[in-house]
């Protein structure tokens, strides 16, 4: 069995429990999936390891990767580039691995462009008022940052409906499932299944 | 709950156990699965009833079915008309139940072309040769149907990859729960969840 990998791209609101979910889901099942490692020009913060955390690049290297047609996406946030080398995602969906990426909206809309194959997945709480309290349970964003996180997500909501999926995130274990058999079952979409389809036309030949 | 119904449409060489999937899946999730009701103008045969089996129609009816755009698909065999009453699956989706069509692949990818988003799966035994197998140990058929059977099924097999999914039929129960698992997960597409993420903009609305 050589199968090659799904790309899987999460995103969802800031308090949707994505990062947990994309935790759990590795934890659980680290022979099917492998988490994408971005790509950064900022600065490693203490313990941070190069092709762990992140793949820390200088500048002149970030723009050659760009350059080169070498990354999947890439943003600039506040002087720093971050975004994703393709190397790394192509040569872990080769080896089988269903490759996880999380990334924001826009990020996730020019992957698809250049993949149509990829999954998008969009995480969101219940409702609008259960991320805010989420948000405010946490007691580690003062009211300026959770404001800000609010506005953002009204943002990011007008986009959802360009995602596959949407992924509701009431109970964290329920949700893991949930995002595990999607996932398992976009294998047998067509498109994944060239194979099996070429190896059926050919076996009904001789008859 | 009033969500909007998946319609689903399967089709699949003849020998596939298509028909014994779709009957497992209504028998074990009535509440769930309705069966579209085909319309034809060939003559009922003993014990068939109109509008369980079969809606039986005159040519006259059909054709005026047909002008009025009242037809989801249909096509002429020997001479007798063959097709889906738009009517009765617009019911039963609007109803919330996801609607099953078993239909050829022609009339298949005329409602994926009018409904994209019609959920198409193509049923197949393993390999061509249980497939054949499968025909023989019926014993029901001569070699001359059979061998018609397989022509049919390379024919049918240049359009697999039109479809949505391609699902292997090796267990019997096993597929039905993979069948199943499938049509539940499609409801979370964003395409079926649009008044979730109304609901969820609206609600941001008020941050």
């Amino acid at each position: 069995m050589n199968k090659k990998g799904v790309l899987v791209v999460f995103s969802g609101f800031s308090g949707s429990g994505k990062g947990t979910i994309m935790k759990k889901l590795i934890e659980q099942h680290s022979d099917t999936y492998a988490l994408s490692v971005s790509a950064t020009t900022r600065n490693p913060r203490e313990g941070e390891r190069d092709g762990v955390e992140y793949f820390f690049k200088t500048i002149t290297e970030f723009e050659l990767l760009i350059d080169n047609d070498e990354m999947l996406e890439y943003a600039n946030y506040a002087g720093n580039y971050y975004g994703t080398p393709k190397a790394y995602v192509e040569k872990k969906l080769n080896e089988g691995y269903d490759v996880i990426l999380e990334i924001e909206t826009q990020g996730a809309l020019k992957v698809k462009a250049k993949y149509p194959d990829t999954l998008l997945m969009f995480v969101t709480p219940p409702t609008a008022d259960i991320l805010y309290d989420r948000l405010k349970g946490r007691g580690t964003e003062d009211d300026e940052v959770i404001a800000k996180r609010m506005a953002q997500a009204k943002v990011e909501a007008e986009v959802i409906d360009k995602y596959d999926y949407i992924v509701i995130n009431d109970d964290i274990d329920e949700c893991v499932n949930h995002v595990h058999e999607i996932i398992k079952n976009t294998h047998d979409r067509t498109v994944f299944r060239a194979d099996t389809i070429d190896a059926l036309k050919k076996g009904l030949t001789k008859y």
